[in-house]
This record gives C-alpha cells, sequence and structure tokens, in this order.
C-alpha cells in the first residue's frame, strides 16, 4: 500500500482501534472504501498539521451531532477521543455546545451515545 | 435583564461584536430572539467551564459546516474566531477535517465564506 | 386537467396567490412539476380533511424551517399564513417554537424572512 | 430551581409524562442537559402565549418529521400530543401534510412511529 | 382504484415485490398512504418516459444515501435494484460515488446496508 | 503532481471546464482542497469503472438535490451532465425522479436551476 495508507492506519492505530468493528464488514463488498478511509480521511486530512488528534476528535464529534443518523460514527470517535487523552467532562461539554445550533433531539441523542461509550468504560458519572 | 443576559452578552462582546448585524433586525418581529440568543446560547452554554471561546468556535464552525445552508453564522462564528486569537490556518484547518465528514459541496462552500471573511481583514494568503 | 389538478389550484388561490411567481418559471423545463404541485401537493394533500388552511400552514412554517435551505418557500407560505387568516404574531410564535428543535441559526434565518414578509405588507412591529 | 424551570416541568408534566424515560439517563453524564430542557425548551419557549400545547404539538410533530433520525423525540412527542387531547386522527393528518414537504421516506417512517405510539395505546385503527 | 394506482402498483411489482413488508403496517393507520406511493411516486413519477428501472434504482439509492436516516427505503431500494437487473457492483458503486457529496459516515452506512442486503442474497463477496 | 491527480484533472476537464470558477478562489487560502478535489473525488471516486460519466452526473445531481443548500455545485454538475452528452430531457427526469423522496422545496429549487443552465445555453423550451 502507499504512504498515505500507511500514515492513515498509523493515526487510526494512534486513535486507540474500535475501527476494525466499522470496517471489517466492507471486506467482501466494499474494499476499497476502508482503503479510502485510511488514505483519504486519516492519511491525507487527519494528519494534516494545524491541528492535534484531541481537538480533531473534538470538531469531529461536533460535526457529526449536527448531521445526525450516524450514531455508529458518533461512538467511535467519542471512544477515540477518550482514547486520545479528552477528558470525559470535555467530551460532555462539547455535545452540550452543539445544543444551541442543531437544537435539543440531535443534542440529546448524542449525549446518549455518550453516555453507552462512558458506562461501558466504567466512566459515570462524569 | 437577568444575569444570564448579562453574562451573555459580556459573552457575545468578547468574540468582537458583529452580532448586531444579525440581530437588530429582530426588534421588530421577535425581540425574544435576540433576547434568548444572549441569555441561553451565550449565558447558558458559551460561558460553561471546560472549553475555551478559542475551541468553542472551532467547534461552532464544524458544526455549522455539516448544518450547512447557514452562511450568515459560519460568517459571524468565522469573524469571532479570528477575534478571540485563533490563527486563521486553524479555521481554514477545522473547515479542511470537516471534509471527511460532510463530503465537498458543504466544505468548499465553507472554505468560500471563510476566504470571504479573511479578505475582508486583509488576511490572504494564509 | 383533472378534478384533482381543480381542486389544487383553488386551494392555491385560496392561499391568496404568489405561486406563480414560483411556479411559471417551469413552464418551458418542467411543466408537470407545476401540475403535480397543484395536483398532489394541493389537491391530494392540503385539501385532506382533519386540519384547516391556518393549521396546515403553520405546519408547513415548521416543516420548512426544519428543513433548511428553503428560503423561496417559506417566503411563500408565510405569506400564504397570512392570507388566510393567521396573526402575525402566531407566525413569529411558530417559529420561535422550532428553536428547541432545530437550533438557533435555522431559526433566526426563518425570522429574517419572515420580517422580510411582514414588512412588505406594513405589518410591522409586531 | 428557578421559576422558569418549575415551569418548564409544569408543562412536561401537562404533556403526560413519559419524559423521564428520555432525560433520566442523563442524570449521572449531563444533569444540566435535562435542566435545560425543562428551563429553555418547556419553560422559556413551550409556555409562551400565542399557541395552546396541541398546536405546539403539531408543530412539533411537523418540525421533527423533517429533520429525520428523531425517532425517540417523534414517540414522545406524538404521545404527549394525544395526551393533551390531539385526537388520532389529526396527528396522523399532521404526518400526512409533511410529505409534499419532506418526501415519502421521511414520512412513512414517522407514520410507522405513529403506528407504534397507538397500536400501544390501543387507538388502531384510526 | 385509479389508472394511476394501476400503473403504479405495476410498477412496484416490476421492481420484484417487498414492498408490501413497508406498507402493510400503513393499512390500519393511514391506508392514503401507500395508495400515495402507487399513485404518485409509482403511477406518476417511476412510469415517466427518460429514465430505465435500473437508472431510477440507482439515483435513489444516491439521494437515499445523501438524505440519511432511511435505512428501512435503503434496503428496499438496494433491493429493488437488484431485481431489476443492477449488477452488485453497481450497486456499490453509486454508493462510492456518493462519497464526494455526502462524506465517509453517510455512505459507510450505506455500504452496510447494501451488504446485508447482498449477503441475505447470497452475492457477497462482489 | 501525482498520477492521481492528472487522472482526476484530466476527468475534470473530459466534464467540460468551469471547474476553475469554483476553484480558482480556493487558491489563497486553501489550495489542498482544490488538490483533493482532483486528487480524490475525480482521481479516486470519478474514473472508477462500472459507471460511465453520465450516469454518474445524474447520480451526483441526485445526491446534490437531496442534500440542499449546495447551489453552486448543482449548476457545475447540471452543465457537466450536458457537457458529457446527458439530453437536457433527462437532466429534467433526473430532478423530477427526486421529488418522491427529498419532497417539493428542494426538487423545485434544483429545477430552477436547472433552468438557469439550460437558459444560458439556450436549451429551453426542453
Amino acid at each position: 500500500m502507499s504512504e498515505r495508507f500507511d500514515r492513515g492506519v498509523a493515526a487510526i492505530n494512534d486513535l486507540g482501534g474500535g475501527y476494525e468493528a466499522i470496517f471489517e464488514p466492507m471486506a467482501d463488498i466494499a474494499p476499497d472504501l476502508s482503503r479510502f478511509v485510511a488514505e483519504f480521511a486519516f492519511g491525507d486530512l487527519y494528519t494534516r498539521p494545524g491541528l492535534e488528534p484531541p481537538e480533531r476528535q473534538l470538531l469531529t464529534i461536533a460535526a457529526l451531532v449536527a448531521l445526525g443518523g450516524v450514531e455508529a460514527q458518533l461512538k467511535f470517535h467519542i471512544g477515540a477521543a477518550l482514547n486520545v487523552g479528552v477528558p470525559p467532562a470535555k467530551v460532555v461539554e462539547t455535545i452540550y455546545h452543539c445544543l444551541a445550533y442543531t437544537g435539543f433531539p440531535r443534542t440529546v441523542n448524542a449525549m446518549r451515545i455518550a453516555k453507552s461509550v462512558l458506562a461501558d468504560r466504567g466512566l459515570l458519572p462524569v
């Protein structure tokens, strides 16, 4: 694979894993989709200078809350935020912040996902 | 007005102004809407501990890129990000980051708005 | 044309006109689109029993605020709400109500459109 | 708690309950989120004059259908609509009305949620 | 029923069935919703000249990927695409194509639905 | 630049140009954004086998109609569709098709953009 791919996989590994659960199912239908995730989303974008991984995780959470309907991705990226050292309270605060821009339903749904991730790790109460 | 209102207005002022252009037009139709912005969006949410104003501005930009169709708000919050000390390159990087989550059209549109804000302030090229 | 078409056009006329400005441009590219609006949106749906035109206008406004990016339709339907007797304050209140579900940006943008419609009719301040 | 909080809780109780199922899970992760729902969504917005609770429930349903991906909230607000005296047929008619603005998929999904709420209460067929 | 209805039902049947699973539940709550699907979505729109059923299925998949939160409809229309002769690889390629416009989360979610449909039919690996 | 870049630029050129108007403004703020469009959107995705350029243009239009708020991109891709030999009537039919999935407002707005593109090329009436 390319240097972009290796760089992207390294970035994904730095986020602490769990990605396989999302992308392994792509192996027999769309293997290039996992490759694009590694090469483009992580190799090209995520590893750019100017933002640190914890910052990128919070931005990702904000974008996903606004997008709606992307529970699996929210779950992965909240977990990854914790893995790169974002304190649970800061994840929670990021979701609160979205309230003004996306309204209560999307925000409440995101907070419930955050709760499930934090509960699985024994990090409740925040 | 309430302490929440005063706290919110102070937070808005700390972002460097320009807000009047968005909310003054509400005076003769929905004055409580401006009040709710000050009291709730800024007084209750924005001034919570746990995230600093520069971080909140980047989160806001990410949420607005994902939301789409909110050009006036993107323009205001990109300007406010600069006002609270976010370097132009970091605003740009935040928009790049959204590419993976929201696709090219929303991202390109947001970057064009960022360009107009930066151009108005003589901050180009980044 | 069909009975559905005639019923739909009558419903549109009852809303007070202005629809031509949206659909006349369709005549040389997609005339069936205007026909579907008349037959389906108005002839089939709008004229069903169980909700009165003023109620339908308020529901339409709420759906359009949540949808985002549909300024021309918001403008038409706010005007139509006024035409069927909805008081300006109730249009405004409907937009306020959306704040909890769609966040500030979409709501503020909708209120600005409401303001332009009310201003054009000399109905400000509310 | 504040007068806004008490007023909001009273408004929620007037909708007939069931809210705890959505917000109790927030107690150990984001207790202020439930507080903001009570204070802002219900205390500030819902209790404003100009729209009655049954009207607000129908508007809420229309906004949620358009928003998409907010099944838990649709379920709660359809139930609340019934609790404040909206006839089942009017809930159904509100969802039909959204067809013109949000297309078939979002509308059909909303109707299926309405069906589950009505079935649980023995209110089918409508 | 009308000629439009019969034409629509024939078009649905040509897609290979499975539609009953979505619309049968509407019988006791909103029977006209199924009728509108047959009459309008299929009788009026789907059977228009200018696009063949396989093309329409691919367009539908692209629109549903972009819409988000419409899993049941994606599942039906991916199955229908296969039923009208679209090769599995072309369904997959359509979802890949959406990556540029809708970002990774919506695309990955759609690909997982495609995988479940293809797996049920023993069509994996593609 | 890379082979991916060259392949992408060639694909863009095959679409008949006009892209510069969208991406030239990125030169002094986010030059990598144009590069990613060329490398990823066109070099990686667009040139994959399995779908021909005319098919890809129709899929793109459907996704953009559903996305909403992306007028500049709709304008470019409708023009590009014509450039690669899609008959005007087929562009129009693609937008009609979206009516069932995205509702009238997004569809009508897209048809108005199609009209402006077709009018500029003297292709009306369709």
